[in-house]
């Protein structure tokens, strides 16, 4: 192994952030060394990863699945699988690209390890922001956000002070269903909603976009990366996706950072941080092309999901952990067409009512509401 | 004097950007101080600038004028009294905010005196880009820009490794005609083109916004402040000119900053380097008022100038002072309404065929080309 490679394991190697993380690493071969690859249940996939890459391990969610993979390195089953994979071996950085809930302990467990995460999970800070912001600091490693949104924002502060800062803002695509009237939003399905314009990203976060609850999510998660306060968070829709945030200073000066939207740009931002690598196979700019660039203030009506998310990061304690349980809840029935597009955000408030504020939940009562909260607001989609 | 206070001069403070340099110190006494200041030739906002900054020295470049400027400081007069007021003292910052080619020689003695220069002066670089760049390395002093677009790319570097940079992009706003037609271009006046719609500056530039060519000196600044060749320094219109430039990294991620269009806030940046002050007087930028930020390429048939200034760039040597000098006779008259907006690239063109390239000039060289060039491209119009 090079001295200057950096090894590295990704939980969801076979997702849409997984894969192309791996797209990036192809690219780098003298620079990344796959150490460990998780999937929740697509083996077929795993096993042509693990052939390629050469992993020392991997993970299986799924524990079925995960006795029917037939390969020679070692295969771990279930969380204690992703995290086995999250802890091992004298990787650098772990990837954590797992979707919901179930990534918290894995991005909690790497970072007690002394890895640097680099972050497509949303729920992780979402749900547990304090707890992890204070083990970062505590075991002096880094968080290197994926997300455009963040990575613009840390691409921004690059050679700044964060005292200097005065906002910033976070631009919203809009997600698939920005140009529907509340009416048509009632009769709107999953398979509408995944027809997203701009981004090649997961199912979950397809929808979680269509609500706004993504942008709400991604105001809770910069509140606790940049260690700003809820007023100095901005959101604006821009439905082309080029810009993808901005950074105001004290003397009105903007620094935003644009690009096409390829998720292959964070993620390679992450991994090189604070150095950038020259990749021919990232799509170039050209905003002569692009011609306009448009902007508007988000729609709170139509969309609740946004203001909801304000309002559960500024109450703080559990109250995210509640929202999102009941969101990844709503969301997956959804995906199912079981539930109506508005029934989400209804969910949502349902169960922020229900649950009382639990001040400084530590992690066990975090995974403790996490679980209560989506059984009870399972239990309510079935029984209506 | 507080420790941390910045004792700074400025040059042409009576001018466009030298009061609005005067409204950014006004902000800060406890940070900055005036020690010097010039005029060309209005002595009447100079004695109200004297009585408010209380500034070391003066200097009038209109002799008569100097003469008949009294106050109780002294007072220096023509190219000898801005050269006095560049080089005067313990002066931590020269803003050059001159207007032509005549602003060369106190950039030059600035630094020679080991002053930081803010520049807002095109021609220093324009015409004299080789020889300032190794003079500011020799004295170890630092050159700030002031354009906006320098200043965007500064702040947009900041953090960075020039060494990553893939390209910088120069935004234009398009100037006064951007609109118009070749052949309405014909009939155009010098009061059309002074209703400029985006920026507070001065005549001069005004025009040359008109003509594209500010844009190509832009570049050509652009090229020796970054070191970077004319195949990495691209422009893009984009008339609303919030974007100020953007810099594409090796990753194709690019980083651009914006604002609302006042010269105060580049400005400042240029004093602060590299920190930033707040200042609340600033106008704040807020996108979704915008609504849209267009981009086009730039039309070289219509604004050959521009064309004109790469290849001047290009060629090197001799070849930009030659341009400057025929542009700034050729503005010179059509503020006057004595030639035709058409007239100023056909002017520049017939002098950049007429003089020979002299390859590697030293500033005694540049000078005496600027004089012959002017002398005459003068010549030429006043017998035509």
């Amino acid at each position: 192994m090079n001295i200057r490679t950096k090894p590295l394991s990704i939980l969801g190697s076979t997702g849409s952030i997984g894969t192309q993380t791996l797209d990036v690493v192809r690219k780098f071969p003298e620079h990344y060394k796959i150490v460990g690859l998780t999937c929740n249940s697509n083996i077929e996939l795993l096993k042509k990863q693990i052939e390629e890459f050469k992993p020392e391990l991997v993970a299986v969610f799924d524990e079925e699945k995960a006795d029917q993979l037939k390969v020679d390195i070692p295969v771990y089953k279930g969380m204690e699988g992703l995290l086995k994979v999250a802890s091992f071996g004298e990787v650098h950085t772990v990837i954590n690209s797992l979707v919901g809930s179930i990534g918290v302990l894995p991005t909690v467990k790497a970072i007690e390890n002394l890895k640097n995460v680099a972050l497509a999970n949303k729920e992780t800070l979402v749900t547990a922001g304090e707890i992890v912001m204070k083990k970062l600091k505590f075991h002096k490693t880094n968080l290197l956000p994926i997300d455009s949104e963040h990575s613009a924002i840390l691409q921004c502060l690059q050679g700044s002070k964060l005292e200097d800062v005065n906002k910033i803002t976070i631009t919203c695509s809009g997600g698939a269903f920005k140009n529907k009237t509340k009416e048509e939003l009632q009769s709107l399905t999953a398979a509408d909603a995944l027809k997203h314009p701009t981004w090649n990203i997961g199912k979950k976060i397809t929808i979680d976009c269509a609500t706004l609850m993504n942008k709400g999510f991604e105001v809770i998660e910069a509140h606790w990366i940049y260690n700003l306060p809820y007023s100095k968070i901005d959101v604006v829709m821009h439905p082309q996706s080029i810009i993808h945030s901005l950074v105001e200073f004290h003397d009105h000066s903007v620094i935003a950072q644009l690009g096409i939207p390829d998720m292959r740009i964070p993620i390679q931002y992450a991994l090189t941080y604070p150095n950038r690598l020259k990749n021919e196979s990232l799509p170039k700019l050209n905003l002569a092309d692009k011609k306009e660039l448009t902007f508007k203030e988000p729609d709170l009506e139509r969309f609740p999901c946004l203001a909801m998310a304000y309002d559960a990061g500024i109450k703080g304690g559990s109250s995210p952990a509640v929202m999102n349980a009941a969101n990844e809840i709503a969301v997956k029935y959804f995906l199912q067409d079981k539930i109506k597009f508005t029934d989400i955000p209804r969910l949502i408030i349902e169960q922020m009512e229900k649950n009382p504020l639990i001040k400084n939940p530590d992690l066990d009562q975090i995974l403790d509401i996490d679980k209560k909260v989506k059984e009870d607001t399972e239990k309510t989609i079935l029984n209506q």
